[in-house]
């Protein structure tokens, strides 16, 4: 379904060894989405230059090209058809230069999130960013998606973790912009461009990330409250601590918590069952005092009026808690139907929300049950919509409650995982409309073929293909 | 030199009352810039909607047009010529929402940054970000320009604090993206290409802010060092104690501090004049108890082998620091040519940059002194190159000596200021050509007419005036 001259040339720019198609592709790890590896070939450069290259040809054959990382993404950003190419960082020169003096480290594109973090923490540092997905997931990849996760509350999104970036436009152009410091205002900051914009305006090859300082000693507990607000305020308190750094802060409503608790047979692990929400915390005690750290956290809770708290005591206790709030796959076996959904919220919003979409839901259907965790800090929550095999007609009007009032009172009815191809005519209709128009305006500029990971995030009108 | 049907149609558009033109412009403050206005006309329009409808004039008639806040900036973005308008975001309504709960603000474009700061203290919290300008600079352009200013290593810079944004861009359409969320991958990040701009891309009329927590009581001292790597880690030091957060942190090297001082007959201010560098830090003592504070600061400093430290015992004190680190116009009084710089490195370069930096000019002319200072914490510097009438000659290879080596390194030669028109011909030498070639393509796509701010930042073709 390729040019055989389109072929001929991608060898010639990359080595027919750097090329893989039939078995040999199908025969990768496909990642997340089963349909990521649909594409005729896969091509892996071995060089910024290569990838410029490997572009221009596309452009010249009219030939669609779809990047590829670690494929964990979750909105389908990566999935590739027959007649395409997929562009992957797997070959790109293995660099971590880790600089401790100025606590940032340059990366290429394809290494993981792990290998960086394992680097960093040589020096003390850390990678100052954590998702689920971290053996896997390459920073290229984190980067193309501005990748969240549960240390975004106080570390900032990936965006504000890069510092320098080296990408090819969709035309093949390379800029490298690999700044190592915060501030730099030459011009148009082109590099925020590319971060977040999910493979369809180039491929990002390096970058330059801030680190953050590495965690001692995490001491692990979790609380139960009958509000959010109460939640929010333990979480200010508890974030203030002179003594502590509060490193995470995962909120569970009660029946996510005691669905999945129950699902993992670790029931235990809820201090008050009952309760409408529940926060797993994690801090590192400054200075290296647990002893003294729980002592303060124990006048902190009596302050608060917060009785219901478990410590993790041990290593098991602690991953039990993570248990709880990480396998969300738990609640999948228990219903035949189940839609997700990731949306951010400002903190005052959070009880209300919820309450309101829960009821919403169950009234559309008697069978749906709503499932919500995610993470405090940021308001990042996410939700799992689950039910009979009846709601599986009921796609749009659950998406039309889930959406209900996000757009107007500043919420994001995309938080962390992004478009891809999942989302996006809820982008389309929950998106601004002067700012989509902009957005095909740059598409246009920067990818006049289209040849950049099309079909996702936006589409655009080709003049000639 | 306007057409009168133009004229007419802007009046219709904001009322007559909202155009200044003649006496009435000249009149108005120019700020820093004596050509900031220059334009045949200014035009306030007093809504979104109106300055949309004024776009779209501009680029039916092929007006420029220059948008101007507090016309604080150092660069010359809001400089402004006959035959051009300028845009004001001096009548948008005054808008000023505190959001407690949410830690955040929304404004509109004129608010300046004191107004801000001012609404935010009445509820325990403060804008986060400080420059000198502060009670003229606007939300508006501090946005445009992605400002920075002192308290950037520890709140980020502007674009960090930004959650949402509503802008015009150059050819009307309205964006609206007023998120209150840290989280929202909804496509390519069009708030990002507006930040930073220079007014070169569209009109930005209101925003959504982060707040951070106000400072309580401050500590103020100045420590004297011998050289960056013992001030970084002192910088360190004090940035990780548990009992007080470290809020500034200005650096100054020794020619600056010693003349400054005695410019302003302040010697007593530096601890040991005779040191390489001179920081004074500012802390605020966590639960208010400063005592206690100086009782941890007086360990810090022993355990750094640290003598050299004087610490304001008054309010008065505290200003004599401020004074010498900020009145950096006594030093102009001292020579007939001064050129000014504003580049920022990574923390491992500072010693030798400056050292080097300074040597190479002294070989330029006997007559050049390099006086230096700036913020510690992202490497941040300003230097204020002075010496004879006859260096006035010399402004390429004074630039070229101080911008040496400072992009293959990963530092900036312009840091904070931006590059309006002063820097123009610097960015074409010292940026990244992709960048430069990816910038122009995105200007040409959302300014096709070349009517917005033309002249600063980047120049396109454009294919019909």
């Amino acid at each position: 379904m390729l040019d055989p001259l389109f072929v001929n040339a991608l060898e010639q720019i990359c080595g027919s060894g750097a090329i893989l198609t039939g078995n040999a592709l199908a025969g990768q790890d496909f990642g997340f989405h089963p349909e990521n590896l649909g594409a005729t070939c896969a091509v892996r450069p071995q060089s910024t230059e290569q990838v410029a290259d490997v572009l221009k040809l596309c452009n010249r054959f009219g030939v669609s090209a779809v990047p590829q990382g670690g494929l964990t993404g979750l909105a389908g950003g990566a999935v590739s058809n027959a007649g395409q190419i997929i562009i992957s960082s797997a070959r790109l020169p293995t660099e971590i230069e880790i600089d401790p003096v100025n606590r940032l480290a340059l990366v290429t594109a394809g290494t993981t999130l792990a290998a960086l973090d394992h680097a960093a923490r040589k020096h003390g540092l850390c990678a100052g960013i954590d998702i689920g997905a971290r053996d896997t997931a390459t920073i290229g990849g984190m980067i193309a998606t501005n990748a969240g996760g549960g240390e975004a509350f106080r570390n900032g999104i990936m965006r504000n973790r890069v510092l320098g970036l080296e990408a090819v436009s969709a035309t093949g152009i390379i800029m490298s912009d690999l700044k190592r410091v915060t501030k730099a205002n030459e011009g148009i900051d082109i590099k925020q461009v590319f971060i977040g914009s999910e493979g369809t305006l180039g491929f990002i090859t390096r970058a330059v990330l801030r680190l953050a300082p590495a965690p001692g000693i995490c001491c692990t507990f979790i609380a139960s409250f009958s509000d959010t607000i109460t939640a929010l305020n333990m979480f200010h308190a508890l974030n203030a601590m002179p003594s502590a750094r509060l490193l995470r802060a995962e909120i569970m409503w009660r029946d996510y918590a005691v669905e999945t608790a129950k699902a993992l047979n670790l029931q235990a692990v809820l201090p008050a069952p009952d309760r409408s929400v529940h926060v797993a915390f994690e801090m590192d005690p400054l200075n290296g005092s647990v002893d003294a750290f729980l002592d303060s956290l124990a006048e902190q809770l009596e302050t608060a009026g917060c009785e219901d708290v478990i410590v993790a005591q041990n290593e098991r206790e602690r991953n039990n808690i993570w248990m709880v709030r990480e396998d969300s796959w738990a609640l999948e076996k228990m219903f035949s139907h189940n839609f997700w959904y990731d949306v951010s919220l400002p903190h005052s919003m959070l009880d209300g929300y919820v309450t309101r979409t829960k009821d919403a839901l169950q009234k559309l259907h008697p069978s749906i049950r709503t499932f919500v965790m995610g993470h405090l800090g940021d308001g990042n929550l996410h939700l799992t919509i689950s039910g009979t095999d009846e709601i599986g007609e009921l796609h749009d009007a659950i998406s039309e409650i889930v959406y209900q009032g996000l757009a107007a009172s500043g919420a994001s009815f995309s938080a962390e995982h992004g478009i891809g191809t999942d989302k996006r005519s809820d982008l389309g209709r929950y998106g601004d409309a002067g700012k989509l128009q902009i957005m095909r305006m740059i598409k246009s500029a920067l990818d006049p073929n289209g040849i950049m990971n099309p079909g996702k995030v936006i589409t655009i009108d080709i003049a000639e293909t």
